[in-house]
C-alpha cells in the first residue's frame, strides 16, 4: 500500500521532499537515494533507512524502488527521466525537466512510445488553493472570457550569481507555467523589457517585465522583481469581459497598533507554497502507486523550457520572438 | 516508528480522524477499532486493515494498541479516557473530556496518579495558525496587556434537537478554551444574554451573548449565532491596552463582478479547521509516540465542562454565576 | 439664497464649524457669534465679518440671523435651544441637547407647541458615508432582521479630568445615537462592564463594555476603549439573521514593506469623520433655509439624554437598570 | 472675497461644474455662462442667476468675470485658452488642454509671455486623497526608488462610437498624467499592445495595454479596459526598490452573506471621484482668487496631448515610438 520511492539528488530540495514524504504525508517511504555527493547519499539513507547508491541509473533498476523523484542539478534531469522511462517507472521531476529543447523532445518521444504518462514536472503552484480557485473562477464564467493574465513574482534578495536570464529561467519560468494552467492556453510569442534598475541588485537588470502574446490573443505581463527586500510576494489578477479575479491576500491577523493596521507578507517560497508542495506530493503519490502521474506535464516542461529559451533570446535581442512549439502529442490532451 | 492506534467510536468524527492518520499524515496506523455499533466497527476495522473490539476496554488493553483516540458518545468519553490512563495509553479525547464535573476530576486524579501527561482533549483552535498568530501577537508585546476578546462563532444551521444548553456545551465551549489560551487566564464568572430570537430557529434562543471574568479582570465576550444562514464565519478580536489583534479574512481569491467584489467565507467547521485538525494530530502522533501528550490537556477539558455547566445555570437563572474550579494540579502549570 | 447664521459660542468646535460654513460649503454666512468670553466673540466676529453679542439670547433675537448655531458650554444648550424655539428660528445645537431629562421634556414640549422641528442635534454620525451604507443594508433585507449591534469606540487618549462617566455621556452617546438610528429602534434597559482597567489611564475605569436592550429585543454592545494609543477607531458590526454587515476598513493606500503590508488608521475623530460633519451642515442649511431641520431631532437628544443619564446609574449601582422613557411625541414619528 | 466666474461650455460636466461651484463649495459664484447652444445657455444663465453671452470671447472679456472655466467642445478649448490668458485671467479647462501639440505650445508661449501661469488642466485625480497617499509614500521612502507603475483603467462601457484612439486620448489619458505625477518623472517612449478583444465591443480593440518608458527609465503599464462591465475600477501599484504601494479598495461596508463577504466598487467616474473634484475646484479657486492657478499646469496638458497622440501613432505602427518634448520652460518647474 505503501509507495517505495528513491530520490536521485539529496541537497536542499531533495532532502526537504524526503522530509515531507516520511514526516508529513501517509503513504509513501523512501527506500533508495543517491546522490553526485555519495557521502551525502549515505548519511541521508542511513537517516531514513534507506539504501543509497552510487548512481541514479542503480537507483531506477533497484527493485524495490517503485516510483523516481529526480531533484538533482538540472543538467542531469533529462537523462534520469529517461532512465525512469525505460525503466517504466513514474518519476517526478523537478524543474527544469530538461534544459534543452532537444533533450525536452527526447523525452517527449520517449513517454510517447511508453504509450501512457509517467513523468510529472514539480510545477507545484498548479496545486495551491489559490490557483486553484483562480482557475475555477475562470472556468466558472464568473469573468467572462479571459483576455489579459498580469503576473507579479517578488524576492527579497537573489545570489550575487544571479542573472538576468535566471530571471527568466528560474523565476518567471512559474508564471509561465502558471499562465498557460490559468489560461488553458499556449504562448505564442515572447518579449522582456528591462526598466530601471534596482540599485540593490549591482548591475542585475531587475526588475523585468515579460510579456507572452497566447494562441487565443490573451496577454500575459510578467513583473519579475527579485531584489524587493520586503517579503516574498506572489500576486495576480486576471482581466476578463465581465470582471476580474485576483490572488487574495492571505493572512492569519490583522494588527492594529502605532497608527497603523499591519499583516504578514511571506517571508520565502517555503512559506508561501508549503501546502502546495504537500498537495503536490500526495497526489503524485497516488498518481504514482497507479502507475502513472498526473498535473505538470512532460510537454509542461517541454512548454516551460522552450519559453524561456525563447525569452533569453528576446531579452538578448530586445525584440518579440516567436516561441515555436511542436504539436502537442495526443498523450497530453485529455490532462 | 509508526504509532500504532485504537480507535473508540467510529461514527462520522471518528471515521475522519481515521481518514486522515490513514491517508493524510505520516507515521501513524489505526489497529483496532471499536463502536456501540459492532457492525460498523467491522466494517471500519475491515477496510483499514484493523482488528475490532467489542467494548473500548478490550480495544485499550490489546497488546498492539499504543495509544488510543476516543470518539465515542460524550456520556462515555469519561470510563475510557480513565481506562486508557489506567493502562498507561497516551489517550486523545475528543471535547468533552467528560461531561460532568466530577468525571472530570477523577480524570485529573486519575492522570496525577499516573504523575505525567497522557490525555489531549479535542480543542483543535490551538492549532490552528490563525489562533496561534494571535496568540504570539499578544505574547509579542504588540498590543499591550490584553482587556478584552471578543469571540464570534458562526454556524450556517443547527437541527432541530438542538437547545440553547448545546450552544454553551457545544458552541461556545470552543471559544470558552480559546479565551484561555489566547489570553492565558482562567475564567472566574459568566453570564449569558439572550437577546432577539433569529426567526429562523424555530423558538431556539439563539443568537446568545455570553459574557464571562476573567482572573485578571478581562473581559470575554463571545456571540454564538448558530443559525445565521450565510456561512461558518469564526471571528475574534483582542483589545489590549495600546492596540488590537484581530482574525483576518483568508479567502483564496477575491473576484469583482457584477458592481461587487466578493470573496468566499468557508461552509463549515471542516473547511476553517481542516489544517488544524491536521496538525492537531501531526503534534498529538508525536507526543504519543513518546509516550505523553500535548496542546490542550484534561485540565482544559476540566475548565471547559466547569465553565459551561456554569453557563447553563447563569442562563437559567438570567444570572452572573461564579465559577468554582479547583487549584491547578502542577502537573499542568509546564504546559 | 444664503441662510445667514449666528453661532453662539465660539470655542474649538464652534470655531471648526464656522470654518466650514464660510470656507467649504457653499449657501451659509455667519452674521453673528457670541460667547461667554466677550474677547474671542469680538476676535471671531472681526475675522468673518459678522456681529458680536454679549448674549446668547441677544444674538438670537438679531432680526438678521435666520439660523442658529448652539456649541457653547453643555449646561448652557437648554436655554438657547429654548430661546430659538421661542424665537422660531432653526436650531442646531451640538450634544448635549440638554444635560438633564427635565430640560430635554421642556424642549419637546416647546418643540411640539410650536408645532414642526425646529431643532437639529450635532449627531453627526447619521451622515457618514459608512454608518448610512449600514442602515441602507439592514433596510434591504440583505442581513435579515437585526438581532446584534456590536460597536466600538476607541479614542487614542482622554485628558486627565475624564471620567467613566464621561465615558458614557461623551463617547458611548455617538454610539447609543448610532445604535437607534441603525436599528430602528429605543432602548429599554443599560448595563455597564468594567473589565481590568488600561494601565495607561491612572485609574480610570477603561474600557467599558456598555450593554443595552432594544425595544425589539435586539441586543447593543458598546466597546469604549478611551486611552487605546493606536489611532482614533470606529468599529461596528450588525449580526442578522442571515448575515452580517460590518464597517469596512477604509484606508487610501497599502504599502507593502519590511515583510508587512499596513495601512493608515485615523488618527483623531476629525479625520474620521470631516466628511460627515460637512454632510451634517450642508443637510442642515438647507433645511434651515427652509425653516426647519433633518436628521436628528430633540427627540433623539433627549434619549440619548436619559439613557446616559440611567448607564451612570447602572454603572454605579453595578446593575442592569430600565430606561424610562416619554412616549414619542408625533412630531418625530415620520422622521 | 467670492470668485466670479465664467463657463464656457454648459453641456453635463460645465452643468456639473455649475452645481458644484454654487451649491457644493464656499467663496464662487458662477456670473457668466456662454454655449454654442445659445438656448441652453440662457435657460442655465437663468437658473443661476447669471448672464448669458454667446461667445467665450465675449464671456472671458466681461468686466465682472474674474476667471473662467472652459468646458467646452474639445477642439475649442485651445482659443479660449488662449483668450483667457490674453485676458490676463485665471483659467481652468477641462482635459484636453487642446487637440494638436501645435496649440499646446501657443499656449506654453502665451502663458510664458504672461509671466506667471494663468492655466490650471482639469487632471482631477492629482486631487484624490488616494493618489496624493500613494505620491507622499513614494517621496517618504517607504518603498525606495519607483520603478514600475502599473495602471489599471476599467470602464464598464462606452458608447458605440468610442474608438481605439478614445481609449488612448479620452482614457489613458488619465493614467498618463497620474503616472507623470506619481513618478515626477516624464515620458521618453511609448507603445501599445491589443490582446485579445472583448467580445463586448464589436470590434473595437479593448482592452489595451499601454507601456510607456520614463525619462528616468522607469516603467509605466496602462491597462485600459473600457467595457468590462463589473465597475468602473480604478487600479494602481507602484514597485520600488524595497517596497510597493497599492491604491487600497475602498468602501462603506463589508457584507456577509449567501457564503460571500462582499462590497460595492464604484459605478463610475462621479462616484470615484466627486471628492476629488471637489479639491480641485477648491483648490482651483483658491489659486483663482490670487490670480493663478495650482496642480495639473498647461505643461502638464501639453505632455497629455503629445503623448497621446504619439501612442495613437504606436498604436497604428504596433512599434515603439519615441516621444519629443520641448525642453520643459522655468516657469513650470518649481510645481
Amino acid at each position: 500500500m505503501t509507495l517505495k520511492i528513491g530520490v536521485i539528488g539529496v541537497g536542499m530540495i531533495g532532502q526537504d521532499h524526503i522530509r515531507r514524504l516520511t514526516q508529513v504525508l501517509a503513504g509513501a517511504s523512501v527506500v533508495a537515494v543517491s546522490d553526485v555527493n555519495a557521502k551525502q547519499a549515505e548519511e541521508v539513507a542511513a537517516r531514513v533507512g534507506a539504501n543509497a547508491y552510487t548512481t541514479g541509473e542503480a537507483l531506477i533498476d533497484a527493485k524495490d524502488v517503485q516510483a523516481v523523484i529526480v531533484t538533482s542539478w538540472g543538467p542531469t534531469h533529462a537523462q534520469y527521466v529517461l532512465a525512469a522511462i525505460k525503466a517504466g517507472k513514474p518519476c517526478f521531476c523537478e524543474k527544469p525537466l530538461a534544459e534543452t529543447e532537444e533533450d525536452c523532445l527526447e523525452i517527449l518521444d520517449a513517454e510517447a512510445a511508453f504509450g501512457s504518462r509517467l513523468v510529472q514536472v514539480g510545477f507545484m503552484r498548479r496545486f495551491d488553493s489559490q490557483y486553484r480557485a483562480m482557475k475555477e473562477t475562470v472556468l466558472s464564467g464568473a469573468i467572462g472570457a479571459p483576455l489579459i493574465f498580469q503576473s507579479g513574482h517578488r524576492n527579497p534578495s537573489v545570489p550575487g550569481y544571479y542573472t538576468a536570464n535566471n530571471a527568466l529561467t528560474d523565476t518567471a519560468v512559474h508564471d509561465i507555467d502558471t499562465a498557460r494552467f490559468l489560461l488553458d492556453d499556449e504562448p505564442v510569442a515572447i518579449s522582456v523589457i528591462s526598466p530601471r534598475k534596482n540599485s540593490r541588485g549591482g548591475g542585475l537588470a531587475d526588475p523585468l517585465m515579460t510579456l507572452i502574446d497566447m494562441r487565443s490573443g490573451a496577454l500575459v505581463t510578467i513583473e519579475t522583481s527579485v531584489n524587493i527586500a520586503y517579503a516574498y510576494d506572489i500576486r495576480g489578477e486576471i482581466v476578463g469581459e465581465t470582471g476580474v479575479v485576483t490572488l487574495a491576500e492571505r493572512n492569519d491577523v490583522v494588527v492594529k497598533a502605532n497608527g497603523v493596521f499591519s499583516g504578514r507578507v511571506p517571508a520565502d517560497w517555503k512559506e508561501r507554497f508549503v501546502l502546495a508542495f504537500d498537495e503536490e506530493f500526495r497526489q503524485w503519490s497516488a498518481a504514482a502507486k497507479a502507475g502513472g502521474a498526473t498535473g505538470p506535464s512532460a510537454w509542461d516542461g517541454y512548454v516551460a523550457t522552450v519559453t524561456c529559451a525563447t525569452g533569453v533570446k528576446a531579452m538578448a535581442n530586445g525584440a518579440r520572438e516567436t516561441i515555436a512549439l511542436r504539436e502537442q502529442p495526443s498523450l497530453y490532451r485529455s490532462a
